[in-house]
């Protein structure tokens, strides 16, 4: 075969480098669902076809990845797909092992997921998915819960965002006020684009879609209104008052803010990469949610949402266990990654392996070497040693090209000595050192 | 959907438990790694078929899960198919990257791979591997690096394990001294099945593919070589004395023998769990290997081997990139896993997430234990509330459930007094302390 072998388009290899910071973001995100109590769960790539079809609308079902069966049914239409989100298989999940699960239950899942998307710039056939859920309770103690996840997270990246709000019962409220009850879909569909297209086509949109003239100017204002969070809640819950859906999602927004307000809760603003806002356009897209929903900007980097979500009602009702009220968010891993490659955010440990590298001389030098490895590994270092017994510049090369901060040389007369030569790669500086002192030399 | 719903046979979902507990193996396997200066890479779970397909004999080709084309052309026959191993995809990764990359190259990757063998216990359609390479040197301290890297795996696992290695080239060097250099292949996988079942079935293979009775006659005692490894080694030299490739292997061998005896090489005996040890009815089915090979197996558990590897001379030939050897190994997660779970060696830590529950009694008794547990967090530790001012039975049952060990209350009295009542879970035991000793503890 003497063409380069390729993979498939829209999919991506990811080098050492690479998958050494997308790690650093995983981790973190790990980390940080860990300290509040959520845990782990995988589930196959493969579900079966009859989960997948009609959950993601009639253009979702065309971007789902199909397995061949295999064998004598090959010919046989297929019955497995590729994942196509970690929701749905998440709801399969809690429905299907309900009895071994204690409900509220907290989980966390990153696995890729695979799209049939026609591939473009920042758009992937395989990508990974991030997802922190609780199901199984209606408190608005989960949403407070996840907006801590995100400021946690964001704030240890370094990456600072702003995290919008808004409240599904609110839209609803808005489109009853406005004598639209009807329209709810069309004009939180309208609305979610004010950002985007601005006020008078918005407006337009609404008129197309049969909103009427009067229903527009009602919304107008509402949609214009301004102030602190606290003072938007408090005009909306003028402007709502005749609707009791609309005043319920404005009481569950007011509640959000005042313990978000709460001395203690988020991270001392010194190390808060978070601000939060309420934003009476957030609509996003997914009709399963009910109540409140997420979406979390970058700050100084355009590149769309990098994290949302929002509480659903009936997630598993499609699968027959109706009436369990959930809330989660995704973060966006391949965005995050962006931008924080972007805004040049990550930190040097995100990359940088081995500390120390032994030049490799062969025979008794190369023993000694190797009882030091295994000396400094047992504290937690990481090291190694060339190869082979290679020339000098040769080895030294490999040390620099891979960025190993030191290298270190035990020749005859080290080992004579019972030293070690350290060269500090970035300094050029040399000095010898016993084996006590190197650890805490390349720490 | 009124039908429970469930998963394709031979995949399987891993519950919190489960996936805590494969962590527990893949991150010792990563933090191993690491310390020899190995790092990750990743590659998309879809190869084009072209990379895939006679890289597995016709039964492998037969296994191979292809994935329909989308769109227009999905009546086309497939073009892309799940990956089946992680040793092709990096053959193919290191011949497309190859100006990226530093050589040697060591690399490690821990993902899913997919085969559509019938499935049956032990047996899956999708299981990880945890494959560790150093390619593009044909020094044996490669050898040595990844036998120090099995051993720290398992001895930090608490897993007891022997090493059974032998060469490709003492195999070769057996066949041309009984006479039967044409019948290399037939003579590895009868001798592969010595434990099997037993000298007198190998001895009956071998006729029937041909060998003659001489030959049998005089491989009998070289299969029975008795003694320490160094003692086999030697018996073994005599015996092959007339096969320059046959000494070869034995040189080799002994060198690694010698090096692995070296003190500080391996772990210090007492936490040591591994033994080494020279099989030469060791011959491993997979064609590519050309020198050592090695396989591991668990001491006092049945389960076939839980490790293996070895070196190979032209993994890369297939993609047009000739003459690179390497030397590799893959950790068998599943199986470590079941004889982990089987001999009850899984840490406490492996499981147990969550160290403190907060009861749930609302208002200002819940924003000071919701600042408790931010200061918590803060220091690394694990801890949560339960998300409603439920009944307090209902509360630590859940707790209960999840195997929190402590629960935490903070009510109208402990507010005022400023300390928190801690109920030790196990014991049953309650006491007051102050937020300072509370961190104590619990940790």
């Amino acid at each position: 075969m003497a063409q380069k072998p390729s993979i498939p388009k829209g999919t991506r290899d990811f080098s050492q480098a690479e998958t050494a910071r997308r790690n650093y973001i995983f981790d973190t995100c790990r980390e940080v669902f860990r300290l509040f109590g959520y845990a782990p769960i995988e589930t196959p790539a493969m579900e079966n076809l009859s989960t997948l079809m009609g959950k993601y609308g009639e253009e979702g079902d065309k971007l789902l990845f199909r397995i061949q069966n295999s064998g004598e049914q090959a010919a046989a239409p297929p019955e497995k797909g590729l994942r196509y989100d970690l929701t749905v298989p998440f709801a399969r999940y809690v429905v299907q092992h309900q009895s071994e699960i204690a409900f509220p239950f907290k989980r966390y899942q990153i696995q890729p997921v695979w799209r049939a998307d026609r591939p473009q710039k920042g758009r992937y056939r395989e990508f990974y998915q991030c997802d922190v859920d609780v199901i199984g309770s209606r408190s608005l103690a989960n949403e407070l819960e996840l907006i801590q996840i995100v400021e946690a997270v964001f704030s240890r990246l370094g990456l600072g965002v702003t995290l919008k709000l808004n409240n599904r019962k609110i839209l609803a409220g808005i489109a009853e006020t406005i004598g639209h009850p009807d329209k709810l879909v069309d004009i939180t569909v309208a609305i979610d684009k004010l950002e985007k297209i601005g006020m008078e086509a918005v407006k337009a949109e609404l008129a197309e879609k049969g909103v009427t003239q009067g229903a527009i100017e009602r919304l107008e204002p509402i949609l214009a209104l301004s102030g602190s969070n606290t003072e938007k809640l408090d005009r909306l819950a003028g402007a709502l008052a005749g609707s009791e859906t609309g005043l319920t999602g404005i009481e569950e927004m007011s509640y959000i803010f005042k313990m978000v307000g709460e001395p203690g809760i988020l991270s001392p603003p010194a190390f808060r990469q978070l601000d939060v806002e309420l934003d009476l356009s957030l609509a996003r897209g997914l009709n399963y949610y009910t109540g409140t929903i997420f979406e979390v900007k970058a700050t100084g980097w355009q590149i769309g949402s990098i994290c949302g979500g929002g509480r659903y009602d009936d997630l598993t009702g499609i699968f027959g266990m109706p009436g369990v009220s959930g809330v989660g968010i995704s973060f966006g891993a391949d965005r995050i990654y962006d931008t924080m490659a972007g805004l040049g955010l990550f930190p040097e440990e995100a990359t940088v392996g081995t500390r120390l590298m032994f030049i490799n001389f062969g025979g008794k030098e190369e023993i000694a070497s190797l009882r030091l490895l295994s000396d400094l590994r047992s504290k937690g270092i990481a090291a190694e040693i060339y190869p082979d017994a290679a020339k000098m510049k040769k080895q030294m090369e490999w040390a620099n090209r891979r960025a190993i901060p030191f290298v270190g040389i035990i020749g005859e007369e080290e080992l004579a000595n019972g030293v070690v030569k350290v060269k500090n790669m970035q300094t050029g500086e040399q000095q010898d050192v016993t084996p006590g002192q190197l650890e805490i030399l390349i720490r």
